[in-house]
């Protein structure tokens, strides 16, 4: 940031009266510029013994694969966000389920909300920003080829849950990026 | 938002090419402005049969009591977030247990993340933040006079989990804001 969004000024860099950070401050209208973590939405949509992945045809991590999930947008819920995201990326209409899966990813500063998900009917087709969509059994799941580590363990807490017959809730940090680059968490601060 | 963060430019709201809400655009460098909603973090501090309370000496609700909670940073996990907010607003150090409340707030475009803490003494104070810092047993919490349902919902449920002696997870979304005044959530979305 380096104009006010309100008035067009330029901004300075300062620690605000009984703050703690340095924040975006306009020297002319004095808005201070808050920024803050993201939430990621998301499901994992199911239809009987397979999950619903897709192939990102967009960037980052365009070829690899994951369940649909994106940034929540105002005036959303989680659930909300989740079942938009995947009728967006798989063309496929879900009844939302649990939340099961909470996820901090500091590093990105971003937070995902992972839901079970049931898929009204087996339809799904490719979409702008998947090339590919699938139905897959946990033994077609593409484990060396997940987009983000994220997805890789939601999946992972999703199929041992069901393993189990149970309906767990799972939280974790990433507290630091993976050295692995193929693990590695690309996402951007962007609201695709 | 009225002018581009990063150039100055005036901003024009568009629906950008493969999206579906119209977004701040600037029309000078091309840069799209997305707004998201943003996430609270906050701790129930418990020390042997109580929990801190604190009674708000700023806007919204300023008088009303809460347990701390405020707008998650760049670069945290809630959970950090939830022992930060709790040291700012209480003085008090805790050590974070298990994340145990997820309130989704689309009104406020709030999504809610609170844990249950312990404290590391029985130490605590009045802040900038709060006027007064009390510990209370259950009979002790002032339900008519609780900031936010919120934080009215998650202690319900965190006396709910130890009276059954349980450690459950709970989701919740509150769909429309609250008819009743005293039960209103008027949080803005400023970062405090």
């Amino acid at each position: 940031m380096k104009f006010c969004s309100e008035c067009g000024h330029a901004v300075e860099l300062q620690v605000p009266e009984h703050d703690h950070l340095p924040r975006h401050v306009c020297p002319n209208c004095e808005t201070i510029h808050y920024r803050n973590p993201k939430v990621i939405a998301g499901c994992v949509p199911v239809w009987e013994d397979r999950v619903l992945m897709c192939r990102r045809a967009i960037e980052p991590r365009l070829g690899k694969w994951t369940f649909p999930a994106g940034f929540l947008e105002m005036g959303e819920t989680s659930g909300e966000g989740a079942a938009r995201e995947t009728l967006e990326e798989s063309g496929a209409e879900v009844d939302i389920d649990d939340l099961f899966v909470v996820i901090n990813v500091p590093y990105v500063s971003q937070i995902y909300a992972i839901y079970r998900g049931r898929m009204r009917s087996d339809k799904h087709h490719p979409t702008f920003e998947s090339s590919e969509t699938q139905l897959m059994r946990e033994d077609e799941i593409p484990w060396d080829e997940i987009a983000f580590p994220t997805i890789w363990h939601s999946l992972k807490f999703f199929f041992a849950d069901r393993a189990a017959g149970q309906t767990n809730f799972h939280a974790l940090d990433l507290s630091r990026r993976p050295l692995d680059p193929s693990r590695r968490e690309v996402s951007t601060g962007s609201g695709d």
